[in-house]
């Protein structure tokens, strides 16, 4: 199933992809037996929202295989991760806002997201299965220039935290192998990246296993399990899009910041609330 | 004003520190004119929650001048960050847990807190003022081991991000210069650490005003402005305290994470909702 969350006539709800055009409302909390209602709603009439609240995004580095190789890094020997902050979430068709102001070269970076559904701490790969809610689209959005500008101290939280540049949805798949899966990525319909999961070094439940060995992770979280090869540079006028079939398309315009002084934040703190 | 949170018979609530005894109850919005109520509560009635729920906690690195100069570091030319996931906040009293496991040096920071009071982004440090709701007092617990093991990425986040590890609190003081305070940090009642706002590179202003370039700032956001030299080791039977004069005392036992497997997260998915 293919969970989405919504906002419907100023209120928020969720529901269940029912065909191409349209959602089922669903009532309950998604991670604990939501109950399906029989209202639904055009795709067309609903403004689409990140599907989960996350309370932390944890994002992965160095876990492509090939990558690994042609750029002759050591395979890690564990995961390596960093936060992205509640902040910088977006969805589906929302502007991912060039903070031309600050930087010189951003990227795109396709990633599968796992979806935590229970809550967990020191569990093992196999618990690991039944803790993962279900799987969505990643875009990590990284300014380059500033995660390696300071030669003491990469910034890896500041230069993929700017506003904006937490992608991720629109829907949430809950019946998918995830080993079967492959990101792609374009920009402006040129395709970018395309890469398995089995190029992952760590599949999805030796991920949540290790995080879960430090953090605990609460349903909603959401896990960002790395990207590879060629992140392309993205630009105002762009448009941007990480695709995986089974799951689906996470489609962003990109636009520049136009008066740095005058831009007003995406989402108000109530929105992060669950 | 110093402001705290707290749980009285089941329900969450907020009020001032009234005397050394007791509590005054607000109630409505702490960030937006709460209204006192007539109700006060005595601190031994209550259990202490921290002082806000932040969406998320910003934290300095290499602040200090004296430890810059000591190590000879260079001077940031910009505010260098990581974050703190949500669930490893605690304040005053609960216990740090030392995941025995997983690490073999565990030291603590004494460092200011700032709280954001109103959203913002985009602003100069003059603007920044009038954004800060208050200081509170933090303990910015870090894996030192966890950090540098990796010679390929520095796991910052990891290794300052398990849980018990973000303490904060117990109250937030409002009505203070920051400028004129101190940090001192115990374990076991011994002086580790002592160091004026004044040896930090970049005040409190600076600090919101250039992190709020990146990310936008919500009300019960906190900032942890940096640590100095002397970040102590701490280990399973001691008992840690950092302490700002004019604002309070944030005092934590510290005990082993007796049996990995069966550790319970700290905190339920709803406690990290304002």
């Amino acid at each position: 199933m293919k969970f989405m969350r919504f906002e419907h006539k100023g209120k928020v709800g969720f529901g269940v992809l029912h065909d191409t055009a349209s959602i089922r409302v669903y009532e309950g909390d998604m991670f604990a037996k939501p109950v399906p209602t029989k209202q639904t709603l055009a795709l067309g009439s609903i403004r689409i929202l990140p599907p989960c609240v996350p309370t932390k995004m944890v994002a992965l580095w160095n876990n492509s295989r090939i990558q690994i190789a042609t750029l002759k890094r050591d395979t890690p020997k564990e995961v390596l991760w960093f936060l992205k902050p509640p902040s910088s979430f977006i969805t589906h068709g929302e502007a991912i806002v060039y903070p031309v102001s600050d930087t010189e070269r951003v990227v795109l970076e396709g990633e599968l997201g796992i979806v935590i559904g229970r809550t967990c701490k020191r569990i093992t790969a196999d618990e690991a299965r039944e803790h993962i809610f279900g799987y969505t689209v990643i875009n990590d959005v990284t300014s380059q220039d500033i995660v390696k500008r300071d030669p003491t101290f990469p910034q890896y939280d500041r230069g993929k935290g700017f506003d904006t540049f937490g992608v991720f949805g629109p829907v949430i798949e809950t019946e998918i192998d995830p080993m079967t899966l492959s990101m792609r990525a374009y920009v402006n319909g040129e395709l970018q990246q395309d890469f398995p999961v089995t190029d992952y070094v760590f599949n999805p439940w030796q991920i949540v296993a290790e995080i879960a060995r430090t953090v605990t992770l609460y349903p909603g979280d959401v896990i960002a399990c790395g990207t590879t090869l060629n992140a392309a540079p993205i630009k105002p006028g762009d448009t941007v899009e990480i695709r995986i079939e089974g799951i689906g398309s996470l489609a962003n315009p990109v636009v520049a910041e136009q008066r740095a002084r005058a831009s007003m934040p995406s989402r108000s703190r109530s929105d992060l609330a669950a």
